[in-house]
């Protein structure tokens, strides 16, 4: 694969035949498929469907705080939380440590008694419970409202579509579909493609429906068998039998107005192909591309999903903001629901 | 400085005379000064005064969101942000980019069209906007609630008093001190210690009153001066300069049930002595060891600030929860201001 | 483990019964064992046997230069070397890169047609091809020459005993010891423990002698087989079979001025214990804290041997410089034999 | 700059008009200056003017070694080592750690007695005393032999022209040539540029000559001047007044065969372009991407330079092997001189 050899990879290289204009958009490259949101919110929109939650709607939000319970939805970012072995594992290093201050480091004593402790965070902007950027993903060298691949580089990052300017978005009506006990199970079967009908029932048995703008957590429940997974199985046998959203559910997101999309898996979407024919992985580049429509993964839904199906209450409001990180083509997150 | 000599470093060590317990805690130690709330929530408690925030208070703050404008109080996580010269800075360094997509890498293509940017954070815990933890500060091998400095090890990270613990805190009522807008200011004077008189001043002029478990922010001006100073200034003398809250308000902080302290600058407090005969950063030992109170630094109060000016509204939904780092000393945060 | 219980880990702590020097050493505390060159060469050394080279060694070694080949004695620093599990991996992360170049970054074209590519190395100073420190094995709180473990703190790193007091070390004769080959076999039997007999003979058999100074390498053959073990082993067992230097060879290494030992496996030594109850790592613990004889470790040997085998001479000018790093507790190196 | 527009960087992008062989060379696109060397040692040649040592060359520079003194020609690794501030400083962070051990970290003893230090350093490739890789600079999309700037990409990196081909190479005869002491001064005059006469004349008054392979090391004396530098002089302008080789030396270091070029500066050449005409840093041009010439940048030739002055021999066994890196564009190193 890669270069011109889609069978498998070729040292040849012949230049595309797009070009890229004073905006930095491709011209005379992909078209996205439909649905899609290309220029709905201007030719300069690097936000998407989070342009659905207006004031108006986390007023609202804000309103469904009535009993003051207070939910983390964050995995702990440590070494053996869930990750593809592709990506390096989170590391917290010291710069200065209470032992050091013990054996009276000439540093940690800079006047008699006071001490002090620091460290160091190094990890993947998608190594543990994150959203990825609307830049994280590109299709035939275009980005969501077509923008081109090409702004996103090595020294500089992303100059269009980083995690900067959602600084001030996630914040809404969050609804939680617990897709494993609407189906009186504890976790999806493997491989389940999480499709238009089995959300809808899920809907409708929980008493819940969607409003535009919404923020979609979906769980699977099966997060929660990574630490309980055999020895034997290893991360990508893991993560390949996930169960996620079905590619059958992209029409269904965009009609509901789904401002953003979290799941307790690794990728939302199965990571087998459900159509071979099909792009790869089809549902990150309808979402991410063609409808700008921010993704979430690896969120523990766990605590929450416990409470909803004690109260019956699935809304809450969802305060999930990004890391402020320029260019950064996704970040690590504590996202809170408060019901 | 260090070891057994406070004028000055020595190699010499002599071992402390204390013990540490079965629970990990100093016997024969520092015993703290008032006030503290050492054992105040019992001898297990990790979360100090973040106690003083419940369900009811909670959705008490929710209320107030009326008109739906959020704020984000982050600064960028960039390299040319305010940081001490001794700590690194953040890097965002890519996994893969956009520019590998269009030469047509071999790792890019992994399927015919599809294409991805993935990158890295790497940064002091305490090197953006922020909360320390309560182990961030040690006072004679000694830490909040009776804790051994030597619970904080190279490998292993804090056993106790890490961020993690407060992973569902900080979700609560927020309330602006605009202290250089109060002063008919737009920043603070240098070095300038905010005691309780200014604070009761400000607040009063202000038109809002602080109820117990608040998390106070008080914008001093003086971070927008780091962009702006003259280009001979180093970082050592800027950060001199700052305005910031008094020792002196520690009994205030203390009386008024404060549940956490944020503040536009790098310390909170002076950085130069109140008083030479004192602790060195009194405040921080105060807060941190005795009170269990957290600190945050250098958030950014502008916008709010701006918006609290024009509509008189003081007071706010905060939602401002550290990442999930197990025994980190800190976070960096994009703290969330709902009105 | 840990603290103050030697059978299980225990919060409790109690001090040192010994005391700190003026000149950072411990007073009361561990005594070395024999053999041990504690003093041999004045309170000051931080060089242990590296000081059996001198000049005039060095000039016989470079005569021992007869064909002008070269050999490289470096295995890849790359993730998938061998490593024990606990040791980050290796990463070579991009600072700008050629694919930027090609797409025009505006960082990358400073001036018509001029294009660079950077990198950052970021690896275990012990994760490949090394040197361990002197400093990096302590024995009850004591390093080499009786330094106190309490010099190497977070901050500041390692006081005394770093690797940068051996930048211009390592350079003399190197003497191939064939393990393997010596007794006809592919690789020395799993968990073998190469003792006197075994490296005696070896050397007789290969008709060369050790001379005082001599680095000695010896090839166990198992560094190989990480590349061909099976997929269901884990590192912790293939390392955990590895042949190696026996403890019983450390009076031989005394006798003989061995003035450093390199091996071709994780560790010298065997993993797994001579002796359970003797201390742990006993050949650690002789070499670097009683002897200050530096080990190197997971050093390919493989096409040197090879040469040697073919034309009979197994000595050679070794020159393996560490790299420069104050304080460093090890690093990593490209060691070159010339014959 | 960048893109398509020299003057100041603009969003557009035209694809180029060559295309990239099988072999991942371009076709139809730069063409190199004389003097050049692709294609003198064959199509895949990835080591350039190395190629002009030998084994008859590596013998004959084993003989220089006749006192055996050693000299290390590398600065610590180190925050404060000159840099440019572009690049992030070096750093080592620990991974446990004496204080640790004395503390009794439940991770460091891990049987009784036994504990140890570990570290981890992160550095730029380019950070300090070092070799540039071949693939380090790219003129118009183009390395060395004519390769495609594409193959180096982000994940991948240098899939040609890195320095692992270079792992056995630089082991030669060193020649020094100290430009300031043969015109009677400490340091070259600022912005001297160091051409053919200036190293004819240098080399006839040490009384020794230039043989085919040679590397060559020219002091200027000036990276002394960065610990005396003015406090109120930047980074930049420190290495912005750096005398250097001028870019008309590159017929004479062809022609003499030089295999390799490293100097006490920060660049090698200057950094003001001697004719702004010319091409941006034409001696990196030059040498790297037309003479596959490897520079060296940061060597500390000064206890090497003060030795040759009192012995009058400037000739000596150089081996400075880069680390093992897989397709590195760099390399930290310890250069050895053997006398």
């Amino acid at each position: 694969m890669g270069r011109n050899e889609p069978g498998g990879y070729g040292n040849q290289w012949t230049p595309p035949t797009y070009t890229v204009d004073g905006d930095g958009k491709v011209v005379g490259g992909y078209a996205p498929r439909e649905p899609n949101n290309w220029g709905r919110w201007g030719p300069d929109d690097q936000r998407g469907t989070q342009n659905l939650i207006g004031p108006q709607e986390r007023v609202a939000a804000a309103g469904l705080v009535r009993t003051g319970k207070v939910f983390s939805l964050a995995l702990p970012i440590a070494p053996d939380a869930p990750s593809l072995s592709s990506r390096p594992r989170p590391m917290i290093t010291p710069l200065m440590t209470g032992s050091d201050a013990v054996v009276g480091s000439p540093y940690n004593e800079a006047a008699p008694g006071f001490q002090w402790s620091d460290d160091m965070l190094q990890m993947p902007t998608q190594g543990s419970t994150q959203w990825d950027a609307l830049g994280h993903v590109m299709f035939e060298d275009s980005m969501y409202n077509g923008w081109w691949a090409g702004n996103t580089t090595t020294l500089g990052r992303g100059r269009v579509l980083g995690i900067d300017h959602q600084r001030e978005s996630f914040v809404g009506r969050g609804v939680l579909v617990d897709a494993a006990r609407s189906q009186g199970l504890e976790c999806c079967p493997d491989q389940q493609a999480i499709g238009p009908e089995l959300l809808d029932a899920a809907l409708a048995s929980q008493g819940v429906d969607l409003r535009p703008g919404d923020m979609l957590l979906v769980r699977t429940g099966y997060l929660a068998k990574w630490w309980t997974r055999p020895p034997e199985m290893s991360p990508e046998e893991y993560f390949g039998a996930t169960p996620g959203i079905s590619r059958d559910a992209v029409p269904w997101l965009h009609e509901h107005g789904v401002s953003a999309l979290a799941c307790d898996n690794i990728g939302v979407e199965l990571l087998v192909p459900e159509d071979p024919e099909d792009r790869v992985l089809p549902l990150h580049v309808a979402c991410l591309v063609d409808l700008g429509l921010t993704l979430g993964e690896l969120w523990d839904l766990e605590a929450l999903a416990e409470d909803c199906a004690q109260d019956g209450v699935y809304e809450f409001l969802l305060v999930a903001p990004p890391l402020y990180l320029p260019g950064g083509m996704g970040t690590p997150l504590n996202p809170i629901a408060l019901k």
